[in-house]
């Protein structure tokens, strides 16, 4: 099939070096008329380098060639910042919001609380090299962390849980899946709304098996690959 | 916008259950007209329907509504019949060939083995309540397993590794992304080329820590959710 082609041509540019992380592709009238093809064979061959994680899209501003994932480890250290300096990449975390809420269904239901209980709600997006990559919204137990919202939010969320209120993390749950981006988030995202995404859903105990905040976090698809080492018991 | 309207009403007789998991869709024809929309703005809907993993299509057969996906734990069993089978589901695993072959790019670099190399490559397609939903390429290195072909290969391999070799899996390494299915994998999973894919990659080592298989496994995203625990190391 000739999108199949097309898109291995595009794919043998970015192994050889051609085009490099971040490069911006020629407008979709120019690799149609390049490979001599149709727009609609292009945006095939284009849709499979998007699902294969090659390249993405900016809402109006064309696709680009992927940089390399982020490798993320559920069973190592969680903090975005660390993780991603330890790669070498250069992170940054944008708070969106920061309130108090009555639990919705998904934080009832992922907390254990009872409808209507009192949570805290944060969002924010999270950046590599300049390039928003996540959106995660935090769903957090007030009883825990009572007056939570007074301390300043800049910090991250598991450096204030530890400084000011003696908890960490000792237990995760994790669930990862596929969705899509829609509405604010695809927006938040520069991410045209439809886009492939990976959601990680994790509910985090304390020292003492206490359930004490979720997070749900979307991935543009092509910006994180989990990676891990898991030890078996052998009997 | 239109299309999200739509996926949400459809996504509500999922959950409401007036549509249950495995039944086909009316023809996009049908569900235009009901829905009083254009076959555009409904082929829209129902691409987000299948990258949520709500629905999945069959190549020449039409839409279906997704059963619950697989749960996977990469850190416990990886035999996919007990864990199918400890989930209530159905499975059944067709092995497609079963070779000795010289190592080629993907083989060498996963086992570590000098180019052109002999490995031992099985290909199966593996069902759940009838449905294929994974396709699996296993390379072996025959060193470890030597005359590994001799055996009755309806068997899964990690049992004949067991009672013909005394080996066992000790430590795996996994990665996790997202691809999409192309030509005989995509036609063996009854999968319309192009449609998304999760990826599992594993290289895996024995009791004294030599790396003796890989496999890598092309999931119908839909079918297969990863879900997991992690003990942090608090220090």
């Amino acid at each position: 099939m000739q999108y199949v082609k097309i898109k291995e041509a595009i794919v043998e540019q970015i192994d050889s070096g051609m085009l490099t992380p971040r490069q911006k592709l020629p407008s979709e009238r120019k690799l149609a008329e390049s490979f001599d093809t149709t727009r609609i064979t292009l945006r095939e061959a284009l849709s499979l380098l998007e699902a294969e994680g090659q390249i993405y899209r900016e809402d109006r501003r064309g696709w680009f060639i992927s940089p390399d994932p982020l490798v993320y480890d559920p069973t190592q250290t969680l903090n975005f910042t660390n993780m991603a300096l330890s790669q070498g990449r250069v992170p940054e975390t944008q708070l969106v919001s920061a309130k108090s809420m009555l639990a919705n269904k998904q934080a009832a239901t992922l907390l254990d609380l009872a409808p209507f209980a009192d949570v805290y709600r944060f969002d924010c997006v999270r950046y590599l090299d300049d390039r928003p990559v996540v959106f995660v919204t935090n769903f957090v137990r007030p009883d825990i962390f009572p007056k939570l919202l007074s301390h300043d939010l800049t910090q991250s969320l598991t450096d204030i849980y530890r400084e000011h209120y003696g908890q960490v993390y000792q237990r995760i749950r994790y669930r990862v899946s596929t969705t899509s981006l829609l509405g604010n988030m695809a927006k938040a995202l520069r991410a045209t709304a439809g886009s492939p995404a990976t959601l990680v859903e994790r509910v985090n105990y304390n020292q003492k098996g206490e359930l004490i905040d979720c997070d749900l976090e979307y991935w543009r698809h092509d910006a994180m690959c989990i990676e891990s080492v898991a030890e078996l018991n052998i009997d």
